[in-house]
This record gives structure tokens, sequence and C-alpha cells, in this order.
């Protein structure tokens, strides 16, 4: 998997950041902060992105606590953002209640 | 629900101690590491606490990625160790593989 190239970076990280994902400092890598209802409602955010970062093979850093949950996108393999966390953030998105 | 005696902290965390636990710093709240397979293994198990904390109403704070599980239990109600986290860390205990 290859990193982003400059114009992926333009194009795809655009929408995230509208979106609130933003760029972590000191390593190449997006970050956003969920905050749901309850820990019902978070963990069943995190199992429906658990099965796709399954399905994909790629997972997410994420941390929880009751109903917030901090999740950090960037791929191991090539050491910083690739179309995978392009891919994942957009499921993400798609499926979050903001 | 009231902070730990200091009896039941001697007795209640040695257990959790020899398991691994280890007293946080600067904080009253226990963390452990777990590590599993992958991430099939490590989200089981995410799971299985989920549901017990759901059912407890006591949450853990926790840090996943990949196959690795951190984990701190504290009780925000009292500001530090409950008989609440050693229940749930003695649970966690008694599904973990480690």
């Amino acid at each position: 998997m290859p990193l982003l190239t400059e114009s992926e970076r333009t194009e795809q990280l655009s929408g995230l950041k509208s979106a609130g994902w933003k760029l972590v400092e000191g390593r190449d890598a997006i970050q956003k902060t969920f905050m749901f209802k309850d820990f019902n409602e978070a963990f069943g955010f995190m199992t429906r992105v658990g099965l796709k970062a399954e399905k994909m093979n790629h997972h997410p850093e994420w941390f929880n606590v009751y109903n917030k949950v901090d999740i950090t996108l960037s791929t191991h393999d090539c050491g910083g953002l690739s179309p995978n966390d392009v891919k994942l953030a957009t499921f993400i998105e798609s499926i979050a209640k903001h």
C-alpha cells in the first residue's frame, strides 16, 4: 500500500478535514473524536468500524471511555497515510452520528 | 459506590497485581496491557468486556491497536478505585488469555 500522493492528499483529505478529521502533530496520521449518547451507542459504532477494519485488514488505533471514541488512522506498513486510511475514515463518517 | 478501604486495597489489589495489573502514577487507577494473536481475538475480548461493563454500568478506559488492548480502570463517581474496579478486573482476568 503506497503513501497518498500530494494530489491525493489535497483532494481526498480536504473532505475529511471538513468533517472534523485533523492531521496529527509529529506523525503522518489523521484523528477525530466521536461523541455518542452512551456506551451502548459508542460500542455499537466501534463494532461496525471493527468489522469493516477486519474486512479491509486495516485497523484503527482507538481509545474509548463511556460515550467517547477517539480514532487515529495511519498505515503502519508504509509509515503514513495511504488510500486505506481515506477509505476507512470515509466509511466511519458514513456511519457516525455527529 | 465507595472507594476501596485500606484493608480492601491490601487484600483485593494484591491478586490483581500478581496478575500484572499496575497502579497508575498520578491517579487512583489500575492498568494492564493485554496482547492477543490478532484483531479478531482482541476485539472479541473487548466485546466480552464491553458486555460485562454495560451490565455493571461500569466502563473501562481502553486503547486498542490491532492485537493490543490497554485497559485502565477507575471509578469516576468516587474519584478512585472502588469494588467495581476489582470486580471488572477480576472478570477481565477470567476471560483473558495471557
